[in-house]
């Protein structure tokens, strides 16, 4: 990975960057520490961060603010969403966190509208934490660990990203809307598009987007790769600030005047049309009309990718008056009781129910596989960022990518189809424009402020029978020898390495259990047969670019962790799988020659040994491998920091604080 | 059992039956055979119910209607659900029945509305089909072969039952409604106080009461083990159909002036007073003042047995203003979509939004088993008609069975309250009364018509891969020798024979998956036990009083079938699983003298012979049992009819019918 030299500057992410960092040089690749302003995490990340917590013996959380939401694990199949539920509010009032409870809302746009403030800065163990980037935060998705060490006062380490200017021109035609913008990219760049970089948006077009069009094109930069995704803090931002009571934490930041980036990119927003990102990838993106007529079993809106007012009044508004086809199941998320209340005060939930959608509570639910999977083969169509293989809950699934307008002409035609087109059909020349009640419903009743100190001191945590404690992780041995146990291909998600969905989720706050579903999408033998070698050798994977993209879930690295895995040679990783690594003691390495990666076959015994040398301070970063079964040797290099170094040599970042 | 000589006349129920009656005489317990108008299946049960109907090789259901709905398995948490739905919707088309979309709502509330109609029969696999005699229809609830041969025009067959009168005389006092009235029957007479009975309620006090309060009170009819609930139809029948636009189809029947019934009940409605059925039977009915205080974590609103408006709309008025407690969930389960546009318009929905709900699609949701399931141990009050133990998904649950104004009263205070008492602390001295709106919303788009026979002859079943045939049944040997594989106490229910629930329900159309989940709630090591000895042997049940109560579902009889059980000895059972145990060719018996099922241990080895003889035409319904391992010798009896003779000895219905 050769960066170019940095030339950015007078850029918003520079002065977010430079106002809370506390060490490291603002270069492009560096190692860079910041001061954290709040925390993030959610329920299906949330119970390991709070097993994070009393492993570091935290007393307080020391951030000026940290919610713990639960939105993801909320179907209740059995007692083990809602022991998690008990736990996490109990550590919630243990540790001096906000609590926002099942129902209240997916975690992203309820931060936004209660706690997003220009100038901040975010950690969330959630990938999609970059949505709050729309209001001119430095909002950054990681794992769990990197959060639960923020919480404790501890920086947040990242590696300095590039500043990708993004300059939007013009004023989106009718019947496209933000999510087109965020497709346009994915078009243009898939999703590998964005590692190293923060997207930063500027430019006229700016001035066209609400706060909330905003904070759909901030979270989808999750699926570019992107460290992160910001926007000027602006007149739109004011105007949001405003509507939901915080007036008073508004503080303008702009790029200034002659602001120049490491890299640019110009859309032209009139130029866009309607998108839609093909099965399995959101990097698939296709003009709608090039599939238009392919037939529709499901149709979903909702999930953080779009979930403002606007995105369910604008399909209210579509289907008033008309129904959906029988074969057709219209699935309505609403992402925030909020929304709920303003849609229902504005008429928009009954023309939904009458038109004859699911209206379903709030929360993250088919986004993360929770109930909504579709029939094996049958078409799909979401509103939501993400359709790797398998995540719907159905293996063989087909779900597809696309802005709400598209959604709701599918829907309503029984398959898919252009919103321009179907508007044609049906005689309506313009979108419409519902209004959002003005102000919007504030209510955060459902919100549990943090206890008073003293009260909190006192608390119990709530311990299901279900929810166990960290493993311990021993230190890395000076030599790894094992078995190649999984040979990978490019863009492995990290869906695939830990899955999500009804089955593993539930698990989420005990690693023994969900060690047995890790990696089962690519081969269902995984865990037997590391389980077999657990004790003697430990194991290694291979894989190529961009490997544990995706979803924050630290599971995805303590799971095969915990089944015995030691180092992973990749031709290249996504920014917070790798962290993930790190934080539990294995070692991520890279191949210096990427073609090496087509040399080693699965099974293969691989040898690595110097490793206290290497990552003693000084060390070499080019390590040597040699695979025993081939009789050959590799170069690999690793790009940790002196801090991960010690990480990594201990066994994790728990037991290096412990040293 | 020895009934009493029938003296019953000029009740509704007699005229019902006599309209229908194919053959049979109508004195209690003899068979009688009835003519079918329409039918009622669900997903859970009617999977199967299309299998049969392809087994008895069907062209076109022979009814005035059959409705298919879909209301159980609609969380899909994987491809399955929505697999079955869409086999479900094929065989719907292909045999010309009704198909209700998942999300139009629960079956019972949704057949009421769109085809409920005074004088008609219905047979429904779902036990709490009974819920349609408030209007004065004889509705039946039975397995699913049963549905399955009413739809080909063959007589369902039911053992004549006595008519029980229950009077009702008074007005519910404020904060009192119908779920009190049914609650109160369960409290003075049991889960087995209405067995081989029809409940047939009369007097002045049906005045007061709407034909949806009569849903409600018809409905837990089930509860006390009846045949059927029968109110007469009277104006408020005739209201309750003109509303829904059907004025047409009123037909008043009313019992004769002088009509007399086999057994007498009377009910002061003004007596009443809030009722609470406790963990874990809705027999455990005390006052509500009685378990005031104790905590709550979880209230959930709606089901089948709570379904009307003002179920929703009184507790959207308690909650109107205030907010629900941190700690509880307060979860609100819409029964049909028709009821959520009129909650909707009527601001009901944004007053439950607003106070903290969390508003669900359409649908029976956690009645079944499907999502909501409480944590362990804490207590969730639910206005359900069943709290047998794990049948919230929750191994150790704690549920309780109250009105809404109970749930919404104790949601709101944190702990178990009379809504009297509730009222008084919050200075509400009258219960609201909410107006519905008139008239209410009447949306059928979401029911797709019966296709013309033409269109269906070509329709072919879409058939996922989880959904399989129905197992091959053998005949009855002429001796049954095996062990006892299982010795039950009293009153166990399906769930507890085939689980619901959100692991076991996905394989409703996959006998040998589901046989894997058979009684493991009263020994999880059965199912394996039980495949040792299937090849060899086979095996028996022993088993108390009232067995196989609850759920209709046939998989609790063909589901250990399959996995060789071919007789059960008990003091008695459940009318339903009773006949699907005959159904499917497993021979139930009943002890002569009941304190034998003391003498029986598990694992002993029991041998009857001469079955082949016994069951033919003129034999003796008496036969002798030898407990080989203790070397004694019992007497039970069979109650089969010459029909079910023949059913049992080739093996079931199905192979019987093929000879």
């Amino acid at each position: 990975m050769d960066l170019p030299r940095a030339r950015a500057h007078g850029t918003v992410t520079q002065r977010l960057i430079d106002d809370h960092l506390l060490s490291g040089r603002m270069e492009p690749g560096e190692e860079i520490a910041l001061r954290v302003d709040q925390t993030l995490t959610q329920d299906a990340t949330g119970t390991l961060v709070m097993q994070e917590l009393e492993a570091l013996a935290l007393d307080r959380v020391r951030t000026e603010a940290s919610v713990q939401y639960v939105d993801h694990n909320i179907l209740q199949a059995d007692e083990r969403n809602a022991e998690d539920h008990l736990f996490l509010r109990s550590a919630a009032r243990r540790f001096g966190l906000w609590f926002s409870k099942p129902g209240n809302g997916v975690s992203h746009p309820t931060h936004m509208h209660h706690f997003g403030a220009p100038g901040k800065t975010l950690a969330g163990s959630d990938s999609h934490t970059c949505a709050a980037g729309s209001l001119g935060m430095l909002a950054i998705g990681t794992g769990g660990l990197e959060v639960a060490l923020a919480m404790a006062g501890r920086p947040l380490h990242l590696t300095m990203p590039e500043v990708w200017g993004i300059r939007l021109t013009g004023e989106l035609p009718p019947w496209v809307s933000a999510k087109d913008v965020i497709l346009e990219l994915l078009r243009r760049h898939g999703v590998q598009g964005g590692v190293h970089r923060v997207l930063e948006y500027h430019g006229p077009g700016l001035a066209s987007l609400t706060a909330m069009d905003r904070h759909v094109i901030a979270n989808m930069g999750a699926e570019l790769g992107a460290t992160t995704t910001v926007f000027p803090s602006d007149g739109a931002v004011r105007g949001f600030l405003d509507g939901v009571g915080r007036g008073d934490d508004f503080v303008g930041i702009t790029a200034e005047e002659d602001a120049s980036y490491d890299l640019d990119e110009e859309i032209d927003l009139s130029s866009l049309e309607p998108l839609i990102a093909r099965p399995t990838s959101p990097g698939n993106v296709v003009p709608v009309r090039e599939a238009a007529g392919e037939p529709i079993a499901q149709a979903v809106i909702g999930s953080s990718a779009n979930p403002g007012f606007r995105d369910f009044a604008v399909p209210a508004a579509m289907v008033a008056g008309r129904q959906i086809p029988a074969g057709v199941s219209f699935d309505v998320n609403p992402t925030s009781r909020e929304i709920l209340q303003d849609l229902t005060r504005r008429g928009a939930t009954f023309d939904l129910i009458a038109a004859g959608a699911r209206i379903h509570q709030s929360g993250c639910l088919g986004c993360i596989g929770m109930g909504q999977a579709p029939a094996t083969g049958s078409n799909s169509l979401r509103t939501f960022p993400r359709n790797f293989p398998g995540r719907s809950g159905t293996a063989d699934d087909a779900v597809w990518l696309c802005s709400p307008e598209t959604a709701t002409a599918s829907a309503l035609t029984g398959a898919i189809a252009d919103p321009r087109d179907w508007a044609e059909r049906v005689s309506a020349a313009a979108p419409p424009t519902p209004e959002a009640p003005d102000p919007p419903s504030n209510n955060d009743a459902m919100l549990e402020p943090p206890l008073p100190p003293d009260e909190a001191a006192r608390v119990q945590l709530v311990r299901g029978p279900n929810i166990s404690a960290l493993p311990e992780l021993d230190p890395l041995p000076d030599c790894i020898h094992g078995p190649v146990l999984l040979k990978a291909g490019d863009d492995v998600s990290t869906d695939e390495i830990s899955p999500a969905g009804a089955a593993a989720l539930p698990y989420r706050s005990n690693i023994p259990k969900l060690a047995g579903f890790t990696l089962i999408r690519l081969d269902p033998d995984y865990p037997r047969r590391a389980e077999a070698v657990r004790e003697d050798t430990g194991h290694l994977i291979v894989a190529g670019a961009n490997y544990g993209q995706g979803s924050s879930r630290e599971h995805a690295a303590i799971a095969p962790r915990y089944l015995g895995l030691r180092a992973v040679i990749a031709k290249s990783y996504a920014r917070i799988h790798w962290q993930n690594l790190v934080n539990f003691g294995v070692l991520p390495l890279e191949f210096e020659d990427p073609a090496d990666y087509d040399r080693i076959g699965p099974d293969d015994r691989l040898h690595v040994s110097g490793l206290h040398e290497a990552l003693a301070p000084g060390g070499e970063p080019t390590l040597r491998v040699r695979n025993a079964t081939r009789d050959e040797e590799y170069t690999v290099r690793h790009r940790l920091s002196p801090r991960q170094r010690e990480a990594v040599l201990a066994g994790g970042i728990i037991p290096a604080l412990a040293h």
